[in-house]
């Protein structure tokens, strides 16, 4: 049987909109970002698509994310799993930094690399830091050992496959269309692996805010065919202006 | 140790506003519901209160309102649980009727009891009414023939207390906050077992809509003082609405 995976991308946030690092403070949704949501929901609705489980991270942004774009498309009643394994990479040091003073800061190299480097995480965030989740009782019930301080998209990636193979993998083999909403980086983990994109190639990869992306997937959860967004125009122009993001830096 | 348990009945529905029967009828809150709804989260972050764990019932007004509390009160984060046994009273083939058409039709005395008798259910809805839940997919993974076609208070509170029992009360027997965010008649239901209120007098109990009402319980989860309102003036008002609300119909 075909297994239906959807990813999607939590809209902007209200660091965003400042243009802070953000990774796992834990901010809310600006108004655009609550649109994007609700967009999302109403793309998920046309396309009958039934999501009969949510997956979300522990972070507001993308439980908003979850709660409007399933309030738009009638399923509000599923059930919920939430895991600090779906949250956005941790940015370390670098969290709550406005992104035009690091990049002032460190220079363009050292500032491409802490941003899209696979395996290069920026220096560990201090327990005493207001942007340290050091403490946070969001996390009490996981090992505290195991919290990252920073993290690379490698490492991101490390601690999100077990969550796949054991909890979104489980409910995708029994037969159920799974959601996910999450973050721009747990999400481009998660793709890379279900992509096979290489650790060189996924740098490359972007992708775009509160746009459902579907995965159809075989019995051992490989794609059956390339992935698609459900609005596939908005996704290419919400792609490129993430990728310009990036480039504006420089 | 003492046990909190902190219930919330939802705002108004869009058919509280257009005054319908809506027991199982899936419809969403209404914008003064929201702002209810908000209300109730504003007053929980005031408290103090800090809720571990989330129950609903799989009906969206009760869910809207458990989503737009916490986001208000900054406790996205916690788990969820939904179960039907949750669920607003089954008002059988008085759903989706105008209830003063129901008086004119029926009488004042036939029309009280359905609404407020503990043990008198109205008729049965057929499962070919378009209000009827026969075949939803909300309800897929419960035994079908448990799903009630119409019920009394006494029925409501029969298929409740396994779910208090066995669910809620084992997260309150872990030391967790709890919050349940459901419906008028599963609230009193539950806060008839709580308080010991005999079948007579819970006739003559209203619980107002969007505030907050806190249990502070001991290791047999019996109350060790009187359950209070988070907002004790509007609850009085409330209530008191509540109560206008079925003398109006007389």
């Amino acid at each position: 049987m075909v297994h239906k995976l959807i990813l999607v991308r939590h809209g902007q946030s209200e660091w965003n909109e400042k243009n802070l690092f953000t990774g796992w403070v834990d901010v809310k949704l600006s108004a655009t970002g609550e649109k994007e949501a609700a967009r999302a929901g109403e793309l998920l609705k046309e396309s009958g698509l039934k999501p009969d489980i949510l997956f979300t991270s522990k972070l507001s942004r993308a439980i908003q994310t979850a709660n409007i774009a399933l309030d738009k498309a009638d399923r509000l009643f599923i059930p919920v799993v939430r895991s600090w394994r779906l949250n956005e990479r941790h940015y370390g040091a670098l969290q709550g930094k406005d992104k035009a003073e690091t990049l002032a800061q460190y220079g363009p190299e050292q500032f491409q690399t802490w941003r899209r480097s696979f395996d290069v995480p920026p220096p560990p965030i201090a327990d005493d830091s207001k942007f340290s989740q050091f403490g946070d009782e969001k996390y009490a019930d996981v090992d505290p050992t195991v919290l990252p301080k920073t993290e690379s998209l490698s490492l991101v990636i490390d601690r999100l496959l077990p969550f796949w193979q054991d909890s979104i993998a489980s409910a995708l083999l029994d037969g159920k269309t799974v959601i996910v909403a999450a973050h721009g980086n747990s999400l481009r983990g998660l793709v890379k692996h279900l992509d096979g994109i290489s650790d060189k190639e996924i740098a490359g990869l972007n992708i775009p805010t509160g746009i459902p992306l579907v995965y159809e997937l075989d019995d051992n959860l490989k794609p059956v065919k390339k992935a698609y967004y459900l609005d596939p125009e908005a996704a290419a122009a919400g792609a490129a202006a993430v990728a310009a993001q990036g480039q504006k830096k420089k």
